[in-house]
């Protein structure tokens, strides 16, 4: 943000970030679809964000330091990374997703990994942050022989799809 | 809302009607302050809303179920109370308030509540989440003898301005 924040609250400069419906979305699908390139994050959209929109929310999140963007050189796509800062926005879409869950109507496809995330719990966030740190920041997961947060998130979503089919 | 949700996804649904700066505001001085009419949420603001911008935000929470406004007749002034799914966007607010504490600056007056919030834990929210149904859906506590959330928090807001000030 380029203007000092309206007020010295935390929840107040944490919604001059994050109040905004696109910049969440953009963040979720680098987090949970791994999208790291502008082409994949506007072909991969279930909301059909428009590309001015997500030019101007990445370039919103970079430089709020959510995001950093790796410029690879001459024809050479950009690619996205999540910053720490970034990274630890993930309790706020488990807290979002938990709240849809419960008041909203969604669709089972796309409820699933909502799910998995609030039974999860705890356990399961702070797998997927050391995830993510090791995807974006090149930090080692503290245990590399565990099973991958993500891949324990697909194989339920999958289970959860089979299930759903044979009904 | 009047329009269909852009997508089945929880987080989705959840930013849709969450996903604004000012309505996260004003549900925060509603469930934190108590401020239950208009002229308290315009005056005690601390980011200084807007009169317009505060209505058009009432009128929306209430459209999407997560305030009830009830008009007290003639002369007598309109009071907000939140819903069930207004009350349940307490986690969202704590999970805003844990990553502003982390990663933005903030005034130690207002920083005091998010970081008694992040400390207190699970039990804490869910204390609050009960004392909030009390006093806007009429519901009582659990245990009505246990010390209120709220005074908790006040005790605590208070005794570290004392601390602070005594430095």
């Amino acid at each position: 943000m380029d203007t000092a924040p309206r007020s010295g609250c935390a929840i107040n400069a944490a919604v001059e970030v994050l109040g905004d419906p696109w910049a969440m979305l953009v963040l979720r699908d680098i987090m949970f679809g791994n999208r790291r390139h502008f082409r994949e994050l506007v072909a991969g959209s279930e909301e059909g964000i428009a590309t001015n929109i997500l030019a101007s929310r990445l370039k919103q999140l970079v430089a709020a330091g959510l995001l950093t963007r790796d410029d690879a050189g001459r024809g050479q796509r950009a690619a996205y990374s999540l910053t720490e800062a970034g990274i630890q926005v993930l309790p706020v879409m488990v807290a979002l997703g938990n709240w849809g869950l419960a008041h909203r109507q969604g669709e089972r496809r796309l409820r699933v990994r909502a799910e998995l995330l609030r039974d999860g719990g705890p356990e399961l966030v702070a797998a997927m942050i050391d995830e993510l740190r090791e995807l974006h920041l090149g930090v080692p997961r503290p245990d590399p022989g565990a099973p991958r947060a993500s891949d324990q998130l697909r194989a339920a979503y999958e289970a959860a799809l089979l299930d759903n089919a044979s009904r």
